[in-house]
């Protein structure tokens, strides 16, 4: 009993033995990470299409729930790049932007997806994430990024411009070039090629300089704080907002509020497969990242009580004026690096943000949304990676299909319909794989009692025996390819008699390829040729004897294939033999 | 050029040899082959909705073509009863029975079915049929069967009645039990017992009375025959159509006309997902009836020149008043069995019946219905098999559910989603397997180089070693799955020194397993513990050495489990060794 409840409320067993020295690290890290998130969350929300606030109250209390639920020690949980793409994606579908209802579908997406996440994980079905394969992660994060970095252009240049594929996108912006705003554009390019300037070129500026890795660290972090204060700074010295800078503006200065998602069917219907979608991207972004850090301490995550950790945190999210959130990889990353030891880290960022959500929101009043928009565009432009196209072109054609077909897709259609397309053809290029298995023709090496292949070596065969290896499991797919196949060699080879299926690579015969192997014995049979098989493995074997096969089998089943060469071979060529 | 010639008109190479015994077997098979298809073909004709020569016309032009360009010898072409029952639901949603609108709809179904055959076969996509598991099948087949036999019983009893499910069905034959016609029972029980007995009782009676096997065959094949003889000659001698016994009528006596399919766009939209099932599940009958019967001679079938066969009968179906056609099981062993050498038999066959469909239609008048039902009932319950059912639960949980999920969609909600929801759900299913795959933890035989699964044998390990045999192929479903089970095993065994993967039944690495492979050394680096890997196939390790995770490993790469062991375990416990 005590046992179950320490496995669905983790904070059972680290807060069990928690110390001072746990406290104060947790607390350096709290520090550090609340520093980064304040004009991090503000962007999302920005990018998100929410009001400023909303980004903030998103990582107050989900962040608690996960500590709760979570078991992962290190990981922040919060708004994410991509997943605020997807969600002004959802809901951008169901609301105009502004309105109160585009506030309350996210609230709707966020109770969804947290729903969801909690089903999967009580049912135990996290599984269901290795569906999204990691080229088309790849494709997805890659082609999300140019996404989002062209849907910040707008702000950065002054403009109103909207649409959500690639096309649409450039077309609006284009469109309205003539809209651009100076003031904007000189904050929004300053601010940009500083952050990427801090990114590239400061770390290595202050190592030279002699600082430790950790102070370049935390000084390359505190970028984003730097650009925000003093473009914050510019527009109120210069009244910038009165020549058309668009900025923050108020904030309510307020603990997250109570609020309540929409349980509108429709409105449940209509954000019901993007809730899904979210909660799955999002949950492979977080067990990556949990698993990672994770591993450095040997600490062990239960994927499925991630599943209800993140499933609580989005329900959190749906109930304090948020909208969807996930592990985040470099808040995360920021927080194990600063020493976090338990999630109550997490909670002292929490709390941390909470007094910022307090105290600190009229500082960002003057703040231009052209500086968010900076820190997103470099942020996610480092999540842009195209050489997994040249890594997959050179290690497997299909993985790179699926590589370009998901990019493509996601830039063309959009997000949903992008990752969605990766997903279904990753799955019918495998099947398609399996359907045409590898199989060798093997013959035995001289000498050894090994068997290889006889276009790769030289080997000794038997005209009347024919040893075919295959290298996949046997199932309804590529079944009848082994009937072809069959056929096609059994009409060549009049002075046939033995078929020998060396079983080796065979780790399932389902019932259809039970079905093909006796048609196959049955057609055999008819020839006058024999059926073996050797090497069957044993729970191939255990469910092999509960059927009529290997009765009506006309040949034998051989524990390996030398005895199977040894009792049907003729004696090899006496000349060969001597050699 | 010659030989592409004769790939794809195999004609020119069993014509060149055509000789006089070929003409006298061919002859033969003909003649009894038509004798049989005479009220088989009004019957199909009958269950699809369609007027009675249709069945016939399906049977003529589409076998001549198939003779042209199909590669089984013994295969006969024409209507048959699963694709009768697909084209009436297919064509009942889009056009009312007895209008014009049908048998154009029947004839655009027949044409999509034969352009789609056709195009599979000229791009050489038969492996698509093998995503029809044979569970799948088997299940289709079995509901198809119910189904049929329920949607006569109305002819057989003299009602009115419709429905496409079997709710819908068994609902309204109750609804208009009150309008039974007496005369008509009599005629349809009478003859479905009739027709049962013959199948049932009149082969072993002949047998027993010291006929030979080839004539209590054909005896009983001549039962449909008997049945219309007397039924009609009863309905003419009785008057009976005057008492409300449903009859064939008027027949067109008439060689098959010139018809054009519909080429409306909406009606071509509407038609094309059925098009496709109905070819799909068409082929496969088609092409394991032509297997069979091909073993057992030694011939070969081209699968893809089988597409180009049956596309061309179907596109003759739909210019000559036919509708959707295929290879069918009892009409092809009944030719086969006759003795038909050569496709020449098939086109004796349509002589046959193109002079039945001149000369014999006048006396099919008075010919019931219901005795056309009889048959169809007593035909298809042959199809109807529960056993799959048994045999695929004692063999795989998996496959069962596969059957029973198709069965019963396939009867509570039509044919077309039910075949529709077995194919994706045995993907799901198989998908799901591969997910979790089997994966032994192996010691050594002692005394032997062999290793095996440590639960199931009494195997020698070393406690610094963890040797893990997975037996499936790693891709992106189940390639964190491994990273899972590694995480769990290595923070629980704090002596691990080393990690071996044995992967002799791992036939494909794809780039997402790679990818888990990199941060799986990558975490087992940080903890100081190797990870090695055996026995890997030439194909995957051709691939591998093309990756950088070969230059990463922290440990080695041994071409055998023996090797490796001998390499990193500690010299056996003395005392053990001395055992």
């Amino acid at each position: 009993m005590k046992s179950r409840f320490a496995r669905y409320l983790p904070i059972l067993t680290w807060g069990r033995h928690y110390d001072r020295s746990a406290l104060t690290n947790d607390l350096v890290a709290a520090v550090i990470v609340t520093i980064m998130l304040i004009p991090q969350s503000l962007a999302y929300a920005l990018l998100a299409g929410l009001p400023p606030e909303a980004g903030i109250y998103a990582s107050i209390a989900p962040i608690l729930l996960y500590a709760v639920f979570g078991t992962s020690r290190a990981l922040a949980v919060g708004p994410v790049a991509v997943i605020s793409l997807l969600t002004a994606s959802a809901i951008g579908q169901v609301a105009e932007q502004g309105t109160a209802g585009y506030a309350v579908a996210a609230l709707t997406l966020a109770g969804l997806s947290g729903g969801f996440l909690l089903l999967l994980g009580v049912f135990r079905l996290g599984f269901l994430a290795n569906f999204l394969s990691h080229p088309v992660i790849a494709g997805f994060i890659t082609a999300s990024g140019i996404l989002i970095a062209t849907s910040q252009l707008k702000h950065i240049l002054g403009i109103e411009a909207g649409g959500h594929t690639l096309i649409e996108m450039v077309g609006a912006l284009l469109s309205h070039l003539g809209q651009i705003n100076p003031a904007t554009v000189i904050i929004g390019v300053t601010a940009t090629a500083f952050l990427f300037w801090v990114r590239k070129g400061l770390k290595p500026l202050l190592r030279k300089m002699g600082a430790g890795p950790l102070l370049a660290d935390i000084a390359t972090k505190a970028g984003p704080v730097a650009a925000v204060v003093a473009t914050t700074l510019a527009v109120w010295a210069f009244d910038l907002a009165e020549h058309g800078v668009s900025i923050v503006g108020e904030v309510p200065q307020a603990l997250p509020p109570l609020t309540l998602p929409g349980f509108a069917p429709d409105l449940m219907r209509q954000l019901a497969i993007p809730a899904i979608l979210i909660s799955i991207i999002g949950f492979v972004e977080s067990i990556s990242v949990a698993q990672t850090l994770a591993a450095k301490k040997r600490q062990r995550i239960d994927p499925n009580q991630e599943l209800i950790g993140l499933g609580a945190a989005n329900l959190g999210a749906a109930f304090t004026g948020g909208y969807p959130v996930t592990g985040g990889f470099a808040r995360s990353v920021v927080n194990f690096d600063a020493g976090a030891e338990t999630p109550a880290a997490g909670a002292f960022t929490a709390v941390g943000l909470a007094i910022a959500a307090v105290a600190l929101t009229p500082l960002v009043y003057y703040l231009p949304n052209a500086t968010l928009a900076a820190t997103i565009v470099v942020a996610v432009l480092s999540l842009v990676d195209f050489s997994i196209l040249r890594k997959t072109w050179s290690y497997s054609r299909a993985d790179f299909i699926a590589v370009a077909a998901t990019i493509l897709l996601t830039l063309m259609l959009g997000v949903e319909i992008g990752v969605a397309c990766g997903v279904i053809l990753s799955i019918a290029l495998h099947l398609y794989k399996t359907s045409r298995p590898h199989v060798a023709e093997v013959g035995l090496v001289p000498g050894t009692n090994h068997f290889r292949n006889i276009n790769r070596h030289d080997v000794q065969t038997d005209p009347e025996i024919l040893t075919l290896r295959v290298d996949e499991s046997l199932y309804f797919v590529n079944a009848r390819f082994l009937e072809d196949l069959l056929q096609d060699r059994v009409v060549d080879g009049d002075a046939l008699r033995h078929v020998i299926l060396m079983c080796s690579a065979v780790n399932e015969i389902d019932y259809s390829a039970l079905e093909s192997l006796e048609a196959i014995n049955h057609r055999l049979t008819d020839l006058g040729v024999g059926l073996h098989l050797t090497e069957v493995k044993g729970p191939v074997m255990d469910r092999l004897k509960t059927t009529h096969l290997l009765d009506h089998l006309n040949g034998r089943v051989f524990l390996s294939q030398y005895d199977a060469w040894k009792a049907l071979a003729k004696p090899a060529d006496p000349a060969k033999a001597a050699e």
